[in-house]
């Protein structure tokens, strides 16, 4: 849980859209903005406020559509190979480039390569012969072929394109009347924010949310302008509302994460007008607040829709997508944006509180020809799972979550076509995945990877979830790696162990290692506080090893029940001080600045279906597995073998 | 035919493509372009140059994420409803906001909801009791748990979108290292062009491509510069290539429509560099030119590519598409765009001449559960059929062409989504289709419409591949409208016919009538030339009928032969004197200045599938036909008639 769970005043998502649809509508605001006139060449992307009718016909005259002779067809009518037809310059024919107009007394044009000049005495050319006969308006290009004068070129409401600023002008116009940039002020407010750029010390936090929310009002057609931070104050917070309300159709106030901003700006709205909506049982989101204040211009005032965007990123980001691009488009007069949808096989189940509407962001992939959608990370606080996802999932209100296996419908954030040309990864976590992923975008590929850990990216193969599994599973009774694992977890299934790299497993430890750690015998100390990784990854499999070896009772292990789920989950733990020490790689101690002292050397490789290793979407897998540049790159990071790197080891089943 | 058929130097797209691309090479060109830091506030829309890799964990401390009370879950792990867990504040509890750090000695967040504060003699809060145990980490939101520092933000080669924005800012930086956007001069030539808004005489022609070309360059993330028309001079050309090469990664220079220009790009090319390309079998395209030119500047000189963007509107649009698009795209650093394609059904047969790679337009949409795509008008200067278009349909080289119910691929212009929601209108032209289709906009649908005649209309439906057909055919033997051709084209479909308009039909003849065209027996008058419409249309029905009924040899009619197949296209030919008199409706004449000879009142009606009329795709298209205020737009047209319209007239099958 890293949300308040109950607010006392949330309403539901439809109520809380009803009644600032009301509240704007009351104040003449739910309609589109007065129109301006712009250049076309200042209008691309800009969205029409009237139909465009063309003054003009394109072109505006019969023209000859090849270089050549005008004539009119029917002199040419008996012309023939055996029988050519002589036309006299000037009288019968006329030399015309493309483009150029038709002479009012001709209908066709014939090709200059398909005559032959009749030169005069001098050498002049006065007159040309002609072989084959032309239909009446044989390459002429008509008056009006491209558009009539009066027809519609562009319809109100349509966002334009670079082709559309060609028919505007095609059509006789110069200039085209859009509706007006909302103008929307973007206040940041925390006395906890500090702006990028800037390394936060403890208690600090990067101010984005500004930046995010001003770059989605840009690109749905708004013109943002980004307040300075306000500090957490009454006073502060109503001066600037008060100030950015004067100049803009919509003011949103970006609270930190803390509670008491949000206060101050539902206390800041009652202060200069009133508060609609104050929590929205919507995740994540809730502590949205909608309000309308009045704004002074000289004797004249005018109300201004306020809305207070919750702190939390991921929060702001959903509020701008469900709250302000609907008003925006209502302003600019476009209709609701249609978003492709997907049906996709969701890879886990998942929990969802039963009076909110939660928006959940997945991964999808295509695998074995269905699409699955894996769910990302919920946390309010977790940018990075918009980032990486691919769509979003609605989980409607009374809905108490939904089924692994269930079919659910996605709400796809890039083009489909994309989206399946994507390689999932679900597997054991390894820092070089980010580099796998950064060189298989060079092959114009996206590399979608989910930490189950080594046993649930065995499993997501077995159901056909994924395309690829990272695994490092030791086998205690042979000391070899992933063999046994495969065959257990995968019966039936042809798959082939691809080699990926060796890697040095090892305790993770403070700079300095102020406890003093040489070895796992070190955990049964009872001043020694170990942090875990859960069940089934390979590290965990590894330690329990080691520990059943050296006789150590788990259950003796400080810590042992904490279980987080990545290498710099645990590094970031040992770094926090949350842990003296915790299992892991050698990159993930060094990326936090931690000391390692090693245990093993272990194998990483990859579980691959035999048929998709063979296919055409892991080419470029195969392809970065041979490239020396990458093998170079993982090799420089600490504790890595490359020297197997894309070796089949075997084919199993 | 409007375009050349046949050019010397015409050489396949791919041959084309592998030109260009080797000549890049050997430039050193074929890469991305040196990358530039950009504050995060102007980033947005421009591509990573390098991976984003996190500098900073986000958050950078583990902080509380709820308001309430930190403490160490150990001290509340008794605590129930009949037991509860007093904690000392300051010792064993302290206050904090959500977002706040944890204390170094905390681990669990108890939220302030959950609490009953104990108070001291004087009233002041001394602590906390509690009702229930904490788990260790509840409520508190884990430092990294956005983002790790070391791990992958972003990869190289990403459109930065707003929440990239925000990943970017979280993970420790206030700029991004982005690719350049590519410099690319448009140079418009031709003695026939002048600028738009200006009001074209006979011959010129207004300058629109560079308005477009500048556009797609900047839609792809180019930095486009447009130039003063230049003059059909070989000298000015060279001129104008060798100043735009001095501060451009790319030239385009745009021929006019003439040959003459055309000739005069590639000399001016060879003055200056060779010419590698001077012709693509593509089309629209054919006279695409590439070429390299060396750019001085100081003592260095560097070679600047340069294209010859043929004239034709949608040759030039094409042009950029798919020779300027990909070299954007690769000096971005950007993989080749992904688009949606969809499978559809072809609605009717097209040649493609065998040595061409063509790109047909096409209009798609959904109807009875299947793609329909309608090829677009096919001419190079047609640009509208761009502006309509929904995706395009490659026909390779050597391919003949394709067959009506071909199943083809589309590549889509517009999301699925939107496509999927269109309505279709396949049938007779009425200027007041483009009415509805404006009123159709305002309720976010769109109106596909092509133009078959009543009796093309009737047989689409027939063939599932429309929604709607616009139909107005008289029954000679009974003198009443469509129900007769119902019976006859649709047997066993089960339609609905709603009436749209009556609407005057009659004879459009030039302003004040120069030759005293009176009623439809002036046709049997040697001087009098007509134009005619296609057969299977409503109004050449009428015509064979009245013709009949006057005892009018057809074949006495001069013209009768010209077939054009809208009523604008047949005031088109009256206003260019082409035709001295046509059969139409009264506002294609209003709308070219022509005068109008009334001859007879007829009924257009809406010819609709019994299933589709009912169905919630229409449910926008009932709600126009009963809007007053389309209505009166309808009624401002000169000669319409909406007393009945939206009455369903009858229910057949």
């Amino acid at each position: 849980m890293t949300e308040r769970d109950v607010y006392l005043h949330d309403i539901p998502l439809e109520e809380a859209r009803a009644r600032m649809r009301q509240a704007l509508q009351e104040a003449g605001l739910w309609r589109a903005l007065v129109a301006e006139e712009v250049r076309l060449e200042d209008a691309l992307g800009r969205v029409t406020a009237e139909p465009v009718w063309a003054g003009l016909s394109s072109p505006n005259f019969h023209s000859a559509a090849m270089d050549g002779y005008a004539l009119r067809a029917e002199a040419s009518a008996h012309a023939s190979p055996t029988q050519p037809v002589e036309l006299s310059l000037g009288l019968q024919a006329e030399y015309v480039d493309t483009g150029d107009p038709l002479p009012i007394w001709a209908d066709a044009v014939v090709p200059i390569e398909a005559t032959q000049p009749l030169r005069d005495k001098a050498g002049g050319v006065r007159g040309v012969e002609i072989r084959a006969g032309l239909a009446p308006w044989t390459n002429v290009r008509a008056m009006g072929e491209d558009i009539v004068a009066s027809e519609l070129v562009l319809p109100a409401g349509q966002r334009l394109r670079p082709v559309d600023l060609g028919a505007i002008a095609s059509a006789g116009r110069a200039r085209v009347r859009v509706a007006r940039r909302p103008r929307v002020a973007i206040i940041p407010s925390g006395d906890e924010l500090i702006p990028p750029g800037t390394v936060p010390r403890r208690g600090e936090i990067v101010e984005f949310n500004s930046l995010v929310l001003a770059a989605q009002v840009a690109e749905w057609g708004g013109a943002p302008t980004r307040f300075p931070i306000v500090k957490d104050d009454l006073e502060a917070v109503r001066a600037a509302l008060e100030a950015a309300a004067r100049e803009a159709d919509l003011v949103l106030v970006n609270a930190g994460s803390s509670a008491g901003s949000e206060d101050y700006t539902a206390r800041a709205i009652e202060m200069l007008g009133r508060v609609l909506v104050h929590g929205v049982a919507v995740r994540p989101g809730h502590p949205v607040i909608f309000g309308m204040i009045r704004s002074r211009q000289g004797d004249l005032g005018r109300e201004v829709p306020v809305f207070g965007v919750p702190g939390f990123p991921a929060s702001a980001a959903l509020t701008g997508e469900i709250f302000v691009r609907p008003l925006l488009e209502r302003w600019l007069g476009l209709p609701p944006a249609v978003f492709e949808e997907v049906e996709a096989v969701l890879t886990r189940k998942v929990h969802s509180p039963l009076g909110d509407d939660e928006y959940l962001r997945v991964s999808v992939g295509e695998v074995r020809g269905r699409m699955v959608a894996a769910p990302l990370a919920r946390g309010a606080g977790v940018l990075t799972s918009l980032v990486r996802a691919d769509g979003v999932v609605r989980i409607p209100r009374m809905t108490q979550g939904l089924q692994a296996g269930e079919v659910v419908r996605v709400t796809l954030y890039r083009p489909q076509a994309e989206i399946r040309r994507s390689i999932v990864h679900i597997g054991s976590h390894d820092l070089t995945l980010d580099l796998l992923s950064q060189h298989l975008g060079e092959h114009g590929v996206r590399l979608i990877s989910a930490n189950a850990g080594s046993v649930g990216g065995l499993v997501a193969l077995r159901r056909g979830e994924a395309h690829l599994a990272g695994c490092h599973l030791l086998d205690p009774a042979t000391g070899e790696y992933n063999l046994r694992s495969i065959g257990e977890y995968l019966p039936g299934l042809e798959v082939v162990l691809v080699a990926f790299v060796g890697r040095a497993q090892g305790l993770m430890v403070a700079h300095g290692n102020p406890k003093g750690i040489t070895s796992l015998t070190d955990l049964g100390r009872e001043e020694v506080r170990f942090v875990n990784r859960q069940r089934g990854a390979g590290t965990r499999v590894l330690l329990d090893y080691h520990l059943e070896k050296l006789g150590i009772d788990a259950a003796r292990v400080r810590g042992y029940e904490r279980e987080v789920v990545t290498h710099l989950a645990v590094a970031v733990d040992v770094a926090s001080g949350v842990a003296d020490c915790g299992l892991g790689i050698a990159a993930a101690a060094q990326a936090l600045g931690l000391d390692f002292v090693p245990v093993a050397e272990e194998r990483y490789d990859l579980v691959i279906p035999a048929e998709e290793w063979e296919g055409a979407r892991l080419a470029p897998l195969r392809a970065v597995l041979a490239d020396a540049r990458f093998r170079e790159a993982v090799a420089a990071l600490p504790g890595y073998d490359v020297g197997r790197m894309g070796e089949l080891v075997t084919r199993v089943g």
